[in-house]
């Protein structure tokens, strides 16, 4: 028997970035998005991003949202993390049968909803229907088209440069976890599922040449984001522990499941790597959006560790951050 | 308990269409494409084609093709029969655990083969695992972008207008289910799943203006498509049941099971409504294809029955041919 698909190929850590570069990659071509959050292609001279994602979360619906919100949300930011402005949507439902339909027209409400506040159109979709026990409930697909309006000037990144955050991390993940484990004492912990398009281009629009790195730092989270960015460059990506917003009760839950809150999801957060100079200003803009009301500063580009994401300790210590092979959260997007 | 899905909302019959235009349709907002194959946008005035596929059929390896091809395929198709050149597609996966590796390559070796037939790029992805029984090991949603190379004038459909169809319809529908119910006398049958874009681009650059409508006749065949023509029009749509080019293995499996082959899917076929001075010219470019080598000239609108499509018999009869309202080939793509 051959290898087999593990849930580890799924999980945003080095599994399924090995599938990815391995046998996926190698079929479709060197310009494959793999990297990126969306692909920029180009259609008659004008630089369009697509981007694609299926969402196959458990449970549905959760606090601060459901699979449909999260579907619209987590494209949008794909788009948005590019410097692209988000302009349609496709929506393909997976269904199974006996999933009941007052709940589909609940997640549809839904997209709805998130696809208003992000100003974004569903133009297209398809719905497939699957046998009981080939599906779970709904699984959706939503793929997305932007435009640029701001040029986006990347600029190569530099010891010095900061690396902010847009607020709390790791409520998406823990949020879930809690629910799917029943720990009553986290109730008060909300997903942070939010489109995130109008508060970066706020950041853009001030400050197109200063910004030189966007991410949302979803499945693997905020360490998983920064070991990308790491990886081949010549200098590592420091994150001061002391500086990181991260809720108590993410914290408590980080602590009974034995899950670091900088590896667990993220799907209203956007990290930034910029310019020195420009750091202060652009956390001050977050600020001003309730999206990104607790954004702050929480690391820089170091000399130090070439190639690897570190932490700064609370204590003054000094710790790798790994890339994981495997999940550790399954099924958070 | 409220109304629960079943396999007929996905059968691309009544019951999805009821589905899309009563639950999906109001919350998408009027411009949602529905009837149509894929959605006209405009990206700073540039008109783009978009649409989104997800391909959930079993089995997954089938004479003709497979999954990969099929997704491929379909989402070029789509693109196609609108008049738009497809320039880039997407490709997610929802892999269930314990699938096979080598399945997986032979899936994706597939996917590269098509899309370079169809000069298509694949160009971002996502790859999503969900644990054993809640898949069926692979489910492909493909969403493609296309330009308008060939501005179509689309006029409206008259009476005289001639319906073509550009081969042997009924193959794919009937390959699939002649593998699942293991009829071995059909084991000549293969899918007829390919690319159409080439071919077709030949008929809109020659008839710009003679061709009112093109569709690729999937779910539900040749008769369902039929029915969307005639839906809301004051003409009838006549199929001339003699000049419907049918295999008679395609005959021979749709008489066991019961299978009317005008209503089974087609996954390398067009269906073309054109002025009737251009149809013979559109049959000539067509047999000039490998893939439409058996085109032919097979209805015309009538002022009979408007609204309807309808079969003039072989015999002489005239018979309504209904929109069905379950599906009739669960999971056929």
């Amino acid at each position: 028997m051959g290898t087999r698909i593990t849930s580890g190929h799924g999980s945003g850590g080095k599994m399924m970035r090995d599938l990815i570069e391995t046998i996926i990659r190698p079929r479709f071509g060197p310009d494959t998005q793999t990297a990126d959050d969306a692909a920029i292609i180009e259609a008659r001279g004008l630089p369009l991003a697509f981007t694609t994602d299926s969402y196959t979360i458990t449970p549905i619906f959760f606090p601060g949202g459901d699979i449909g919100s999260l579907a619209v949300n987590g494209t949008v930011n794909d788009l948005a993390v590019m410097g692209a402005a988000p302009i349609s949507l496709s929506c393909a439902l997976i269904l199974e049968e006996g999933f009941a339909m007052d709940d589909l027209i609940r997640i549809l409400d839904s997209m709805k909803a998130a696809a208003a506040a992000a100003s974004v159109r569903i133009v297209t979709g398809d719905t497939k229907v699957v046998p009981h026990g080939k599906g779970d409930g709904v699984y959706i697909n939503t793929s997305g088209i932007g435009i640029f309006e701001t040029k986006v000037q990347r600029r190569p990144i530099a010891p010095g440069d900061r690396v902010v955050v847009s607020g709390f991390i790791g409520d998406h993940g823990m949020a879930i976890m809690a629910i799917r484990h029943n720990l009553s004492f986290a109730k008060g912990l909300v997903s942070d599922c939010a489109n995130l398009n109008h508060m970066i281009r706020r950041v853009t629009d001030r400050f197109p040449e200063q910004v030189k790195f966007m991410r949302d730092p979803t499945r693997g989270g905020v360490a998983t984001v920064c070991n990308e960015i790491a990886e081949g460059m010549p200098w590592g990506v420091k994150i001061i522990e002391q500086n990181l917003p991260i809720r108590e009760e993410v914290k408590g839950v980080g602590g009974i499941l034995g899950i670091d809150p900088l590896y667990a999801a993220n799907e209203g957060k956007v990290l930034i790597v910029a310019s020195p100079e420009s750091a202060e200003g652009i956390v001050e803009i977050l600020r001003a959006s309730p999206e990104g009301r607790d954004a702050a500063i929480i690391g820089e580009i170091t000399p130090e560790f070439p190639g690897r994401a570190w932490l700064a300790t609370t204590v003054g210590g000094r710790r790798l951050l790994p890339l994981l092979t495997e999940e550790q959260l399954p099924r958070i997007c």
